[in-house]
């Protein structure tokens, strides 16, 4: 991938030449297969994560619009939500809207992700509908890419060993994005489902080669990680994931399963005793761990200690947890990647799906 | 068009048809085009105010979930919005988002039309897309047929002339529309931009050519009415579109252009002599005529209109205004009727978008 920050592709900076012929470039999954495959995993989380950092590191939220998600929420006729995530980063230009599904009985009853996700980018100026792709891939690469900002920031320097509680989908983009910025040579994992642990080393092995990956029991995992991922679908209600046992004193967790109010992973107590940093403060406090914690104990948003990490370098000596309910920035940055990619290597069709016409004031244009 | 009521296609009736390949359904404007040449304007119409109304008619609030639309307000490239408009209107198994662009600048400087919108809808067990297609023509379809089902109610029965105020693409089918449901025999337009004036009677002449369509002053729409269409892009704080002038006793008004804050079209003092009636009042509060009322003069819903139709049958013997804003469930109901178009003429994509495999576990089946 040459990326050099001279690429200028036409279709992520010249949306004109798409609102020309009002064309939508449609992004299929064989496009995103060509891309990785073309790209290579390790090149492609390395450019999200430098992607990410650099969008956090001059966001501004005077010159940003992301409103917290909504969403249907519903237990008829599976549990599951969906939702919609908007942003409009850059003050004008364009935004994007992702739409992604949450419903844990997929994989089990249906052979599907639990996650299944697309994201479109809209023209400010027209309203043009620019590109729609996957983002079920993008949301697990984002999420882990998020998770290893966090833990370069305040993980020790010094860690070594990954806890990963839950081996589901996210746990395997959790273990790639954390071990590429941290020297990690050890990874401890564990679920309650047999089928999802037993097979994480092998869903793995592209990107944990040389890591020595085993399963161990809960409290083994929380005992023995220096970084801590939770990565669960546990239940509303159902948390913590784990409690009662004394994790090392430098501990950094990434809470990632939390998306749902009620829905948290964490003991009380650790929460209590824990730097915590939220993506994304507002959400956080509806749906993540956040629930859980007194306002004025939650601690700044991730994109000020990347703004400020020499002020915030002391929270790598204690426990700290990142607390990623998925923010909205996070994917309008994946989305550009893969639009750069896709010009890049010239993937995907463009599809003339919105009526336009050159007569604009007739919808019956084509009938007169 | 034989959409008897046993008509069961595929993708309609069995979401997980869908589902087990994982793919979504892409309708083109070629594929529209095609749909309407193929059932014919009129047909088309008449079907989609019989389902509207069907659809109003056992609408229960209870079983829906239809948030008031939100979304991104900006004046920088050119003023403009992005909204998007969630329905869940059946107490699951399938939700409908349109994204909706409203860009005033783009017919004069982009000959692209004001409104560019795309709808989906999503099966709710799984969260997959099923299908995703143009929602610019269904968005004036079902703008043109709402205002049909309001005229039906509240309009008298003996009224002739349809005055219409703002010529643009939205009044091409409230024209066509209203003249459905009501012996129209003259339209007087009004605009103050004299292209849209001039070329109203050639864009409608395929839906109007039984009618005497001409051109007239603003006072002189509004007094000749029976029935009134505003259809306008009034700027937020320049309206009302007309005012100081008398109207029949029993003028009723398509109050429709009516969609942002501080955005309306008529006189106050008109609007506290008429029974007024939201589409869906929360938003018609925020974005509507009802902007100005106060809440307890706000009459009933349209769907309870439709409901108790003999109750409110007195409106029509005096001053109404239907405010329009644009209610979700009415593009739910315009993108099923399309999907069935589309599975009767066997139109449309299917594409593999979304990144399934068959071990949904691991994001990167692909590299393993």
């Amino acid at each position: 991938m040459h990326m050099s920050p001279s690429h200028d592709p036409s279709i992520a900076s010249d949306p004109y030449l798409s609102i020309a012929d009002a064309e939508t470039l449609i992004l299929t999954r064989e496009d995103i297969r060509q891309m990785v495959l073309q790209t290579g995993l390790d090149v492609l989380m390395d450019e999200m994560i430098a992607r990410l950092t650099a969008a956090m590191s001059t966001f501004r939220a005077e010159d940003a619009s992301i409103p917290s998600r909504q969403g249907f929420r519903y237990t008829h006729p599976a549990p599951g939500l969906i939702e919609w995530m908007p942003c409009m980063s850059d003050g004008g230009g364009r935004a994007t809207i992702k739409i992604v599904g949450y419903h844990p009985s997929n994989s089990g009853e249906r052979n599907l992700p639990t996650i299944l996700s697309t994201v479109s980018a809209y023209d400010t100026t027209s309203g043009h509908l620019i590109c729609m792709m996957d983002a079920t891939l993008i949301t697990a690469l984002r999420t882990g890419a998020v998770s290893a900002i966090a833990s370069r920031l305040m993980a020790s320097p010094r860690s070594t060993t990954l806890g990963i509680i839950g081996a589901g989908a996210q746990a395997v983009t959790q273990l790639h994005a954390v071990s590429r910025v941290l020297d990690i040579d050890r990874v401890v994992v564990y679920d309650h489902d047999p089928f999802a642990l037993s097979t994480f080393p092998l869903r793995t092995r592209t990107v944990s080669g040389h890591l020595d990956v085993k399963s161990a029991s809960c409290d083994q995992v929380v005992e023995s990680a220096d970084v801590l991922c939770t990565v669960t679908s546990v239940g509303v209600g159902d948390g913590p994931v784990f409690n009662g046992v004394e994790p090392k004193p430098w501990l950094h967790v990434n809470a990632v399963g939390s998306d749902l109010p009620g829905k948290t992973e964490l003991p009380l107590a650790l929460l209590h005793r824990s730097f915590v940093c939220p993506d994304f403060r507002n959400q956080a406090i509806e749906e993540g761990e956040c629930q859980l914690m007194p306002p004025e104990k939650i601690g700044p948003n991730l994109f000020e200690l990347v703004q400020n990490s020499e002020k915030y370098r002391f929270v790598q000596e204690g426990l700290s947890v990142f607390d990623s309910t998925g923010w909205a920035l996070e994917d309008e940055v994946a989305m550009t990647l893969f639009m750069e990619l896709a010009a890049e290597f010239n993937l995907g069709m463009q599809l003339p799906i919105e009526n336009v016409t050159t007569d604009a004031l007739n919808p019956y244009h084509f009938a007169t």
